[in-house]
C-alpha cells in the first residue's frame, strides 16, 4: 500500500484525556479513533490487525469443530427475563423502539443461543457441536479507562457448545482450552491459564487467560515452575507463599484476562427448557460450555506487552503489514528521482513474494511521501511498528544495497536487494 | 463438512407469521433464524453465504481504492445534534447509559466518519480518499414484514468518500457505479440503476441499484431499450408511456433496492466543519459522496430473484457449497457398507479439486446421514440449493457411476466419478 494514498495519519502526542499506553500509541500511530469514552473506531491500520487476529481465531475456531454463525444485538426483555439477568446483570444497555418494545443491547450471547437451539429437535446423535461468532458486544461499564481493553462496545468471539453429558462437555473444554493457547500464541501472547471464578455465568470454576503486565486491571498468583494459577479473587496467596501444587515459591503480578471459558452445565438449559432427546427416548438438558475472547482486548493487550518507547514492535503474524519500505528523498532532484524509481522497483518485486507455509504475498507499507523528513519517517515506522523496515536512498543505493532492520532489533544491516527477502525468513 | 456433524436443520414448514419468501425459504433450509419481528441470526449455513457476499464486496471495494475501517454502533447525541439529525431521524434508536448520558445506535454513519476525518489535518495531496466499512446498522422501522429485506438489525457496507472537489467526487461516484454492478452481477443479480430522490441525506438526485422482482417495495419506470429508469418517487410515467430518452416503451414494476449511491457534497462537512486546506493554502470544506449497500438484503433479494417451488438456487459465487454430495442408503447393510465408503472416498478426493481462476478448493456439504429417506434428502437438496447436487447410491455404482445434476437444471446425468468435476466446470 501506498502511505501518501492511505489515511494513515500519525500524532507526535496522544490526547491527555487517554492515560492508558494501548490507546495511547493506538492514538499516535493511526490504528484507531476514539469517538467517547470506551468507544472507539478501527481505522485502516488498526483494522488489518483486527482481521488479521480474527482470521488466527476463525482458523482454529474451525479447527476444533466450531461452526460460524451471527447473532443480534437487538435482544428482547422477555429473552433476559427467563435467565433472570434483566436485573441481575448492570452493564446491559436498555432501549426502547417506537411501540414501547424493550430491548437488551447483546453484552453476551447465551441467552440467544440457546432460544435458537431449543427452537430445534435435537437428539443425541447431534451432540456433541459447537457454534460461535465473531461480533460486537455492549456493556455499560462505570469507568472505561484502560483504552481498548474495557470498551463499551466491543469485538469478541463467543463460542457456545452443546452436549449429553458433562464429561463430553468436559473433554471439549480441554480441548478449546488448547485452542484458546494456541490464538494466542500465534498472537505472541504468553497466556496463563488461571483458575477463576464462574463470575456471572456460573458458580463452578472457570479459567481465565492472563497475560501478565502492569497494565492489567486483574491480580494473579501462579507458580512459574508448575504452572499452577489463580486469580487473587479465589486465593489470600502472595509473592514467596509456597505453590499449594509443588511447594516452590508463588509470585502475584498484575494480569490482563484475554480470555474465558465457563462451565454452564444446565444453568440456561434449565431456564429456557433446552432439550434433547436421549437415547432411551427421553428428553433430557442440554450441558453447555460458553468460551469468551475479545478481539479488541487481544489487540490492545498485544500492544502493552509489545512495545517500546519508540512504539509498538508488533508480532510478526498480526503485523498491520510485514515490511515497511521508506524511500528517502535526496536534495539533488534527479537524485531523488533516481531513488524513488529504485524503491518502486523495490516495492513492486516485494509485493510479488510469497512467504510462509501458507505461501501468502508479502505485505508492504511503501513510504512514498515527499516533503516528509527521514527523521519522521524513521520514527513513524517505529511507531506503526511493522515487522521489517526497508530503506532505499541515495546512500544505500551508492553501494547497490538497501538497509534492512527487524522492528524488534536494534541494528540495522546493509544488503544488497536480493537478499532482502532471506534476510526477512 | 459433513452434514450429520453440522447445525443444519431443515424444516417441512415455515413459522405462519413469515410472509416473506426470502425468510420463508431461508427460514426452512436453516439459513437463518427468527429471534423477534425484524431481528435474525444467521445459522451456519446463512453465515457461509453472508462471508461469501462480504468477500465479493471487500475484493471490488479495495480494487476501487476503499481503505476497510470498522466504526461504532454507539454514537454520541452530541454528534447526531450537530447535524439536526437526532430530531429529524424517525427510525433512530436511542439508548441512555447509566450515567444518563444518551447515544443513537447508528442506522448509517456519516456524522461518525465526518468526526473522524475532521480530527486528522488533511491537504490537497491527501485527497481523495475513501473509508468503508461492513457493520451492523439498527433502523428502528415501524414494519419489518419483508424478511431480512429490511431489518431492524442488519449487515451494510458503507463507503464514504473524500474530494477536493465536485467534479472528483463526481469522478469517483461512476467508478463506484461500475464496482456495484460487477457485485451484483457477481452475487447473480440484474441490477437496474435508478434515478431516485436524494432522501435523507441529500437534495441531489441519487442512484439506487434495483432488482425487479415481485416482493419488492419500490416501484421503478424503466425502459428495457436505453437502459432509462426511475424510482416511482420522481415520475409519473406508467407502462407503455415513450421513454423520456429514447422514446421506446417504458414498463412499471416492483423492485428491491439492493444499493444506493449519494452525492453529499458539503451537507455533511459544513455541518461538521470538516475541512482540507488547499494549494492556495485556504481552507476548503471536504466534498463527499456515500455509498451503500445492505449485505443482508442482497443476500435475501437473491432468494427473492433465484428460488423455484422446491427451495433455492444460489447463483454459483455465493452458493453455500459448490455440491452437495448425497450418499443414500441401502436395506443390505453390508451393500450399504459399501456404499458410504464409497460415497466417502468421493468426498475425500472432491474436497482435494481445485477450481476457477482462484484455484480454490471445492467447498462440498455431504449429507452422510443415517436414517434419513433418500426423498427427504433430495428436498433438503433442493431447499438448501447448492450448484451441483452429486448421488452416490448402489444403483448408481452397479454402473460404476455417480449422478450428478445441476440444481437450476431439470434432468440428472450419469457419469463416471472421474468426470464429475469436469460436469462441473
Amino acid at each position: 500500500m501506498l502511505q501518501s494514498q492511505a489515511f494513515i495519519k500519525t500524532k507526535r502526542e496522544a490526547p491527555k484525556d487517554e492515560v492508558s499506553v494501548n490507546a495511547q500509541l493506538l492514538l499516535r500511530g493511526g490504528f484507531i479513533d476514539k469517538l467517547t469514552s470506551g468507544v472507539y473506531s478501527f481505522l485502516p491500520l488498526g483494522f488489518r490487525v483486527l482481521a488479521k487476529i480474527e482470521r488466527i481465531i476463525t482458523q482454529e475456531m474451525d479447527a476444533v469443530g466450531g461452526q460460524k454463525i451471527l447473532m443480534p444485538a437487538l435482544q428482547p426483555k422477555s429473552l433476559w427475563e427467563e435467565t433472570d439477568r434483566w436485573v441481575s446483570m448492570d452493564v446491559l444497555y436498555k432501549v426502547k423502539d417506537r411501540q414501547e418494545k424493550e430491548f437488551a443491547l447483546g453484552p453476551t450471547h447465551e441467552e440467544v443461543i440457546t432460544d435458537i437451539v431449543r427452537k430445534h429437535p435435537l437428539s443425541y446423535r447431534d451432540m456433541p457441536f459447537a457454534l460461535y461468532q465473531i461480533q460486537t458486544k455492549f456493556r455499560d461499564e462505570l469507568r472505561a479507562k484502560s483504552g481498548i481493553l474495557r470498551g463499551r462496545e466491543f469485538l469478541m468471539k463467543d463460542l457456545y457448545s452443546f452436549h449429553a453429558d458433562e464429561a463430553d462437555r468436559q473433554r471439549y473444554y480441554e480441548t478449546v482450552k488448547k485452542a484458546y493457547l494456541e490464538i494466542f500464541k500465534r498472537c505472541g501472547l504468553k497466556a496463563i491459564v488461571t483458575e477463576a471464578s464462574g463470575g456471572a455465568f456460573s458458580k463452578e470454576i472457570s479459567h481465565e487467560f492472563q497475560v501478565a503486565t502492569d497494565a492489567g486491571e486483574d491480580i494473579i498468583v501462579s507458580c512459574a515452575s508448575c504452572g499452577f494459577a489463580q486469580n487473587r479473587e479465589l486465593t489470600e496467596a502472595k509473592t514467596g507463599d509456597a505453590c499449594p501444587k509443588c511447594g516452590k515459591p508463588l509470585t502475584e503480578q498484575k494480569a490482563i484476562e484475554v480470555g474465558n471459558i465457563f462451565t454452564l452445565g444446565t444453568r440456561f438449559s434449565q431456564a429456557m427448557k433446552a432439550f434433547f432427546t436421549d437415547k432411551d427416548g427421553t428428553e433430557k438438558l442440554l450441558v453447555m460450555g460458553c468460551y469468551g475472547m475479545g478481539l479488541s482486548r487481544v489487540l490492545g493487550t498485544v500492544v502493552e506487552a509489545n512495545h517500546d518507547d519508540r512504539g509498538i514492535i508488533w508480532p510478526k503474524e498480526i503485523a498491520p503489514f510485514d515490511a515497511h519500505l521508506i524511500v528517502l528523498e535526496s536534495k539533488d532532484a534527479k537524485e531523488s528521482k533516481r531513488v524513488f524509481t529504485e524503491a518502486k522497483k523495490a516495492y513492486d518485486a516485494l509485493g510479488k513474494v510469497t512467504i510462509g507455509k501458507e505461501k501468502r504475498l508479502l505485505e508492504v507499507l511503501y513510504d512514498d511521501r515527499k516533503g516528509v523528513s527521514p527523521g519522521q519517517k524513521f520514527a513513524d515506522a517505529d511507531l506503526v511498528g511493522c515487522t521489517w523496515r526497508i530503506v532505499v536512498s541515495a546512500k544505500t543505493l551508492a553501494q547497490g544495497k538497501v538497509e534492512i532492520k527487524k522492528r524488534s532489533d536494534t541494528t540495522a544491516k546493509l544488503v544488497a536487494f536480493k537478499s532482502v527477502v532471506k534476510e526477512m525468513h
